[in-house]
């Protein structure tokens, strides 16, 4: 086995606590990745929380982090796409069955058998579970790491490989291109990185928010539009007004409001909250109005999404803190009081 | 005014009565229609359960029908498409505000200001509650008068005005055409128009039904295939298989194994209840899959469903009862014991 540092959940605290990890020795289609910056998603406070509220579950280690840039520093005898020394990005899949129709559609992250999830998943081969990307090294397969484009600054780029795929898929998916009308709800990790993008794909983008102090904010980030969703007059002025909505925000909420902005035969897709969601059926009749749903991407995706962004120069607005300064961060992005997405430096584990 | 007869809700009974009932004398623009065949839709049933429960609703008249065909009888002087003796057809809204934007795309069923219903609506003019077409005559603005193509019988075309239009707005809206994968879950009025439409439209056309005893009915209508939605085995194999799935499902119901049915980037659409309905977000994001919901249509999807059904020779398998019989017919259909539709035939009522 190899040995790192990482930062780890134990035991009954929330709190995370600098700790000698393991990971596995090469396997022949294996590298080996010194992570140099890991983006902090809602996901991982939520994997934290639930672990801290389960019972028995110190046995089961908690090592989050799942979008990060680093560089190989070593590769199995069957990698043929890395060499030591390159620039490399990892996201939230590292493995899946390679069998069923999603997989071989080229999309590992619906694979029937479940992807391999990057962190608290369980190795195809071994059945250890996976520890993330708040380490120094991680252990991957070549067919889930992707070369970091040239021109992305590596630290503001590891929040592409999660939050950005996850804002990628529905804005690709659902054709949206020159002159779409999109809206995006939230302006949070997720949301100013669809704001780009959509912005970047040539669409007509409005910024959907709780309050006005957003929109200084959403029109540096290139938005056309802003909407202030709780002034009902302008709510009713933007009825049935975009062709695509994505609704980023991760509290349980109400989708009424949103569903009622798109326009007919457009979609509201509803990102990052897994769960029931509930909406009244004269929501989406009214208009012949779709709901969907989107999260994290498969390999070509992400490789596109990644020349996109190399190609446009769009990376995540982040806060870069040192990775001793974990916890500070979970708690911040708790409280909603980030712009626009914590990463974490983990030199200085070194 | 002009008097006529129907079968009303009178008082905290469920029972529909024989009335008199008084219509409107002609408006320059409307046609006076001598109802002879009226289909029996669900919404009846619920219309009736909902008044009888009720309080004080005994002031308030209720006369179902919604899908009805006859002959014109007498025409206001503006009325410019149509002539006494000719064969008409009414749906389920009989007005709109003509001004909105979704009024003038031609969906007079979304209207901003709401559609007029053709019973227990509020007639835009006088103001009075609309009294459907369980009588022997209506009185329509001839704008949501259609002309019955020749060749269609008026009896089992009836259906075509609520059930087929239902089912057609979401098979035309999504694009089903030759070779589309679709699954229609149920078997009843809905239903059972829902694939014949599919399989003339070209589409490969599977039946969900919960069990095996529909499978000879559902190769009659020209389904090409037939899941049973209580076989694990069978719901397994036909996972991720259908471009669109259309739910005809009348109960609530957990939306889940239907979401599974649909492939990559497809959509479920849910017809014919109003209501809130609750998804699983996983069900959604696997796959990118798509909610909708359906109801009604506007008056040229209207005028081309009942053209396509024309050309193909489309229309509902009937019961055909005399009016006398609506009570037995509205108990049968409450027990689901109905192949496809009944349709009243209103020629008792001289």
């Amino acid at each position: 086995m190899r040995s790192t540092v990482g930062w780890q959940v134990e035991g009954p605290s929330p709190t995370l606590r600098r700790t000698r990890l393991e990971r596995r020795d090469l396997r022949p289609d294996d590298l080996a990745v010194r992570v140099d910056y890991c983006g902090v998603c809602h996901t991982d406070l939520h994997a934290v929380g639930a672990r801290h509220g389960e019972a028995g579950s110190a046995g089961r280690p908690l090592v989050p982090g799942h979008e990060f840039t680093g560089v190989v520093t070593e590769t199995g005898p069957a990698v043929t796409r890395f060499t030591a020394g390159d620039p490399v990005a990892v996201g939230n899949i590292v493995d899946s069955c390679g069998e069923c129709a999603m997989c071989r559609a080229g999309q590992e992250n619906f694979c029937h058998a479940f992807p391999t999830l990057t962190y608290d998943g369980v190795d195809r081969h071994d059945g250890s579970t996976t520890l993330g990307g708040y380490s120094r090294e991680y252990v991957v397969r070549e067919a889930f790491a992707y070369p970091l484009p040239a021109g992305l600054d590596p630290a503001a780029a590891a929040p592409l490989l999660c939050a950005g795929i996850t804002v990628w898929e529905p804005l690709h998916a659902l054709g949206v291109g020159k002159g779409t009308r999109v809206a995006v709800a939230g302006l949070g990790g997720l949301g100013h990185l669809a704001v780009k993008i959509a912005v970047a794909l040539g669409a007509d983008t409005t910024v959907v928010s709780r309050s006005s102090d957003k929109a200084d904010n959403a029109r540096r980030l290139g938005a056309h539009g802003f909407v202030v969703s709780t002034a009902p007059e302008q709510l009713a002025d933007a009825r049935d007004s975009f062709d695509v909505v994505i609704d980023t925000v991760s509290a349980p909420h109400d989708l009424g409001p949103y569903l009622r902005l798109v326009a007919m035969d457009g979609t509201l897709s509803h990102l990052g909250h897994l769960g029931p969601v509930t909406v009244e059926t004269t929501d989406l009749l009214v208009g012949r109005k779709h709901l969907s749903s989107a999260g994290s991407g498969g390999r070509p995706a992400t490789t596109a999404m990644l020349d996109f962004c190399a190609e446009h120069g769009i990376t995540a607005d982040i806060e870069l803190l040192p990775s001793a300064r974990v916890n500070e961060a979970l708690d911040r992005l708790r409280r909603n009081d980030v712009r626009h997405r914590f990463v974490l430096d983990l030199s200085d584990l070194d």
